[in-house]
């Protein structure tokens, strides 16, 4: 089996591909996180670093399945990964209580495509706001745009939603059907979150996950008396990140 | 209702007295986290800060209870509390594989009694490690000597088990049926832990949790191919006080 990843998708599937003894080989564009990388590895799977981003990865990836005749598994431009990622919808309304808006973060498109497609059936009311980081808005400009096409992107804190769409993705037209509502933040809102998520929450939270509590922290004014979720899509920011942005 | 903590004991009453609309006043040590302080305050309860440890502040929680006819809960010497820290020890069991040994830190002695009543019962060939830092090991030496007594105590990262035991605890005779093994470690062990956790596992742990880890470590050597648990029993560390771990 081979897969692209920036980091978390790539993680899941070593994890399950060491469970289940399936050779993995895993591409991941050169700006990956470090700790991520030696997690994947730790599980058992063969890693090769590409020049460029996340979609260069996923090109390569993709060739290598089919010269080699391997299983490859997108980390978001796949039903069924985007139906995993969906189950997340399911957990946000078993609360029992309303759910009036969603922040969620936007790479791939799978976790807000999944997560949008089960609140649309269960939950049709859910505002969904999809989150970028001002400096890595592909997805964001292309369905503005109405295309999937080229997006400059600068670096940016958020390296789990960083990288360019992959030409046909099924995400872009269920991203197109779910998200009311984009919202781009800054890097020092990026920066000040993870802050304060150590600092009140004591919880270490990556990048990506900070760009959808920033963009909730934008949007609250409009928000008041709501019952609001923003979805924290995972924790592995590289130490010497972490540590500079926790020192500033 | 009155209370004394030295804060995650003080945060959960808090937490049901808000919940329930009970007023509550928490006596907290000279050294308690700030974080925890302004955590109890969030929720609604009054804090009063005592000269002295934690022993100092349980006294006067107990002398204003029966000055003004309100409702002591002691953070260790109860029998309910206890009881109520076991349910650890039931989760412990749920994963539904043995286990060979489990790492506990030690304060009033609330948790390892809780924990370890129910696993004599469920699970009597588990060995229990009762965990101390060096620098503040006082229900240890007093299980040492035989009965409870002063011990002198020094500054500790693991200010959630640092100060001496209420004379007559119930927790004591619990306590030396359940402990197998005393464990002391130093304050640079728990640095190191505080840190590789936020590092490898990128969860923020306080000085009371490490303790628990750093004496597996300790003890590991002898555990090969054993089951064994350690619990992390808080992870609210003053962020000062992480930042100069991290930092190190």
């Amino acid at each position: 089996v081979v897969t692209a990843s920036s980091g978390n998708h790539g993680m899941a599937c070593a994890y399950a591909a060491g469970e289940t003894r399936v050779p993995l080989t895993v591409y991941v564009p050169a700006g990956a996180s470090a700790l991520k990388l030696e997690k994947i590895k730790s599980f058992g799977a063969r890693v090769i670093q590409v020049e460029g981003d996340c979609l260069q990865a996923e090109i390569q990836a993709r060739a290598d399945a089919q010269n080699n005749n391997k299983r490859y598994i997108s980390p978001y431009n796949d039903l069924q990964v985007m139906a995993g990622q969906g189950t997340i919808g399911r957990e946000l309304l078993t609360e029992g209580q309303t759910l009036d808006a969603v922040f969620i973060s936007v790479g791939g498109g799978g976790l807000i495509g999944g997560v949008g497609a089960w609140l649309r059936q269960h939950s049709p009311h859910t505002r969904i706001y999809g989150c970028w980081p001002e400096n890595a808005p592909a997805m964001g400009h292309c369905l503005e745009r109405g295309e999937i096409g080229e997006v400059d992107e600068s670096d940016t804190l958020s390296d789990g939603t960083a990288g360019g769409v992959e030409p046909g993705a099924v995400t872009f037209d269920v991203c197109k059907q779910v998200i009311d509502e984009h919202v781009y933040v800054p890097e020092h809102a990026i920066a000040k979150h993870i802050q304060q998520f150590a600092r009140r929450e004591r919880m270490i939270i990556e990048g990506a996950a900070a760009v959808a509590v920033a963009a909730l922290e934008q949007r609250a004014p409009n928000l008041k008396g709501k019952r609001v979720a923003a979805i924290l899509c995972g924790r592995n920011i590289a130490f010497d990140t972490l540590m500079q942005v926790l020192n500033n």
